[in-house]
């Protein structure tokens, strides 16, 4: 197991879907940083349930700050949250144990824990366990604004239904999608995809999507290649958030069809400052930023545990056997996703400002 | 700079386009492999210009091995390879040498290193440091073999001319495709894919394209999530390689418009073994391999070095400039990045093979 | 802040003397260890405070493991431990805020927190936070012990009292260290010990000393040299331990006058086993095992919380000023450090054995 | 193996005493450090052999930078430094190929790399690899120097023979004894632990001493405990250095029979700048530099191989035997040790800076 990830910023994660909690530790972030509990709510509100079309299961996701914040404010020494988990429904999962849900990481957690991980609900392999990353982020993310460095993620596609791209203008889509529930950019889309996910629920089916996040106003020069790049740090994070299965920058894919002439950013001096007319690297040459605005998306599946019977094993005989999952699962999670992707983005990004400018940076004004 | 990846074996990399040379030292592989020197030259040759679709820079890519290799096989201490330079032009860069090309590492190495890095030729940032990978790989991949993990890649497409996909037989086109030059699955498509690469370098113009790996032989619960899965750690590593903008497992971005019903791989058990009906997770459920074939894409961009004039900046006067880029360059990567994917990818599965089964594993017979 | 040690078994602790409480994540532990809450709940008696020789501060450590372990086993995913504060008196610190404790961390975390740090009781710098280590060690050491690894130390001297070395049947020795509170080879010495202590609490002063620990039954060839030393892998850990001011392997600073001949180990094949004749390399040479038990020692320092009055700097002021500490403390720290060397020494060596033989040997039978 | 440390500049270290060389890659170093050929030549003579009271091997240390270098300056980009074995008598060691040389790490190497490991001369556990640390310290230690930070080391022993310690006046000592190639404070011992050495070896015999080190002019607030103290930092890379058996800080072992009224360092504040009247703590509280010269000490072992015949076994057989060792080797290695001491100490402080301070820090006016 790696649950820590950070050079000089670290977030270690902990926790099962069914067990006491889950948590974070945060190491390494700056002193003096504001802790906004409200703040920390909001997002976590944002990863819950909305309604009919995710889970049934009811979190109310409250948290608490064992260590590292001294009146209102970090310490520099490592923050830990806590999150209870109350609404469990354990025995969902006891007559189906030995059952690997397809797709899902019950198969390849035996493999690996040799039946002594918590199966419950996916155990520490629930999607459960990414509230801990968001009340993580939400803790990095007011400080980043402080240095006026924006991160926003919206939902560019559920089930093939899709949103517009992000515009010149990211920054204030930003600012509006910083206080979306569901976050689109264009607000018609959104009874579209709603309706494709109840649809799938309605035949006991699930769809993913894809989401396109942006981060602005970050320095060049961020980025530590060959290895600790801007694209290599985000996609190893972004990997850890259960059903993302691909990760690309800029023109991504697309840009395996351009030409040079094409898909070459062109810089421009306008005022003394660079930039460059069009984005296609997604802010990043050379693993290193260039100024412009991060972008990048990340692939969603479709939510494995799914209402309709499947063909599987019982991993304890490796025999052949029917599946009918219990338990209360998500027909998407590409919404619920969205937060997570800018916590963990934002937990990245501090932690390449650390390794670039110190330890104190992100708390200098 | 992080330029050593790796958690039990690690790869560190050195050099630039236009010094000494380029090397790569390897850490933590077993003592007693085979070094095939033959072997090391067949994969540093797949690396090299390929007459008039790459570039006419001639390296003999000549290497040392420094040290870790006695008697012909590892000792189980690091192992350093160096690999001198030889057809230099360094000239050819001084007259640009304030002239960011676009969508290369110029700028952003400018902002990094303040002017003090090795401007020529893009220095650290070139594509011929990936040689070191692609002698360090080679020393990895008979030791994976003998295990009976295969790796290989096949260009997927090259400006939109596409090759197949892998059938349901990978190991035995793994086994074709390791011979091959210019590695593409259907023979036929492989003067399309030339005619594209030359047509663009006649007009000045460069073409990207996706590059699709498979490794097989792979034992199931291999992966050290939440953070270290094995998507994390290939795309982490894959990234480092100039010009990749995105990297998908199994069905990838295409997962994203799929329904459960259609993206779960079911499990079946054949013989007593477990296996998946279709792969399209790319034989990784929750970060770690579950015994089928990880199969992942890389999107490659077009190379930036253009032979067309371009608009971009003069680093040092912050102003507006024109771009006629001297030196020589290719007009396309995807063909030479194929091993260099191979490599890295070998040096990664290695890496988490020592982690799950101890530093002698892979010596094991 | 590193709040995270460890290559692939590791420790991360957080928390402060007088905040919430105080908590370990322990991260890749094989999956299938019996986890013993009375074994635990023994190690943790054995570092709180004892009668008049400690401070009058009573925790009951009362603790609570929020994840990773599963009817009675860990799962292999990451263990948190989470120990509440329950006996704080935050307000003795408030009045002294601004005044350095001569030779605690109040000055020195002051310059690198600014003022943020939690000062009350040391904050994240209070020997309170080993009562993590303590409960994460004692997770790992009954699995090390059923692989017939033994670990434990002794107190060799308290302020110039001291305790017999070791014998040449240590695995006995550590047998019955295991069940000792004051743990001394020879318990004629205890009564002096305490003595030292009392005298030196009645004086407002405190007194500090040397714990030797030996760790039996580890295989030959465990370290990873040059750097992840078991030398340098558990000198890097023990010094974690607030008062450790020296760390000395084997014959220590002492074989600095003894020459080859008299330092020399020499071998001996007995019935087939190789063994040296003398220890003075301590068990490791060249930073590896060699299979004799690893034996080293530990300078702890006289508590630097004191009674009597001391000059001392306002730090807000940057004045001089006179010190009357508040708060309780203990005259001395070496006996209930002591455990706290067994627990990281154990942590450490899981880690490296872990590194060794992969994720799953802790637990084979 | 893990021949990599530190956290933002890293050290790489490879090779072996009778292969192709050894050398060095130093990552993570800020771009535009002036890097002095002559000073690197300097203290590589520092190391080498010092006439009748060393080995007779005669190494001309010359080294190629290979990369990260341009213009003489850093780049930013790793630095490789090679240095080619010349003077290797390899024969000599076939003879006694199976004869472990008691306290070397012949057979410890035997145990961990199954007999692949390069025999000849200790391979990769040789003294000759710390030439390669040399050469990289020589790197950062002129840019440390302009930021007024002095590191120096003196033989405070050899064989029981006693320099005087460092004076309140560490700095101005720092001067002195960077040009001295016997380093010790007081010239009238040089000739007693000479003749030490003289001794020992026309009997065939070994010394070993003590070397204690300071750092001057390091701000308050470095370090990153609880993990990364300044304490635990140093001791990881100091116990790299083949020989070494103790680390201690400030007064050391000494301090346990000191009490806390002797102990504890007053602080006070001197036209507005805090210090303390003594330093027992060796400049380091809590892990965190306060301000005060970093001072430690490092036990040396008398050289393993010695002249005399000593009792042994064979490794290949395990049975007893007798070992009349071949090679050529140093009576004493304390005096060579102690530029390896600084060097490894300037990267290691270079490393925590870089922490604190960020990528760039070193580099700036």
């Amino acid at each position: 197991m790696k649950n820590t990830f950070g050079n000089n910023v670290t977030l270690t994660i902990y926790g099962e879907s069914h067990g006491g909690g889950i948590g974070a530790v945060i190491d390494g972030l700056a002193p003096g940083l504001d802790v906004d509990i409200d703040f920390i709510n909001k997002l976590l509100a944002f990863r819950r349930p909305m309604g009919a079309i995710s889970t049934a299961r009811q979190e109310a996701d409250e948290f608490e700050i064992q260590s590292g914040v001294f009146q209102g404010k970090t310490t520099g020494t490592p923050i830990s949250i806590f999150i209870k988990n109350t609404d469990t429904r354990s025995k969902d999962y006891s007559a189906t144990r030995w059952l690997a849900r397809p797709s899902h990481a019950d198969y390849t957690a035996n493999c690996k824990y040799h039946g002594y991980e918590d199966y419950r609900g996916g155990g520490h392999f629930s999607g459960r366990i990414t509230a801990a990353i968001v009340a993580a982020g939400a803790i990095v993310i007011p400080a980043l604004n402080k240095k006026n460095i924006k991160i926003g993620t919206h939902i560019k596609a559920i089930n093939g239904v899709c949103d517009r791209g992000f515009s010149d203008n990211i920054s204030s889509e930003l600012d509006v999608l910083a206080d979306k529930h569901f976050a689109v950019l264009d607000s018609a889309v959104e009874e579209k995809m709603t309706a494709a996910v109840l649809n799938a629920k309605q035949s006991g089916d699930s769809v993913g999507g894809i989401l396109e996040t942006a981060v602005t106003g970050i320095d060049p020069g961020i980025g530590e290649p060959m290895f600790d790049t801007v694209e290599g740090m985000l996609a190893h994070a972004l990997f850890a958030i259960p059903g993302i299965k691909g990760v690309e920058f800029g023109a991504g894919f697309g840009i395996s069809t351009m030409t040079g002439k094409e898909a070459n950013d062109r810089f421009e001096a306008v005022d003394g400052k660079v930039r460059t007319k069009t984005n296609n690297s997604g802010g990043v040459n050379g693993g290193i930023t260039n100024g412009m605005p991060i972008v990048f998306r990340c692939a969603v599946r479709p939510t494995p545990t799914i209402g309709a019977e499947q063909d599987t094993i019982d991993m304890s005989k490796k025999q052949n056997a029917t599946l009918i999952a219990k338990g209360r699962h998500d027909p998407c999670i590409v919404h619920r996703a969205r937060i997570v992707v800018d916590c963990i983005t934002a937990l990245t990004v501090a932690d390449m400002l650390a390794t670039r400018y110190g330890t104190d940076w992100l708390a200098k004004q």
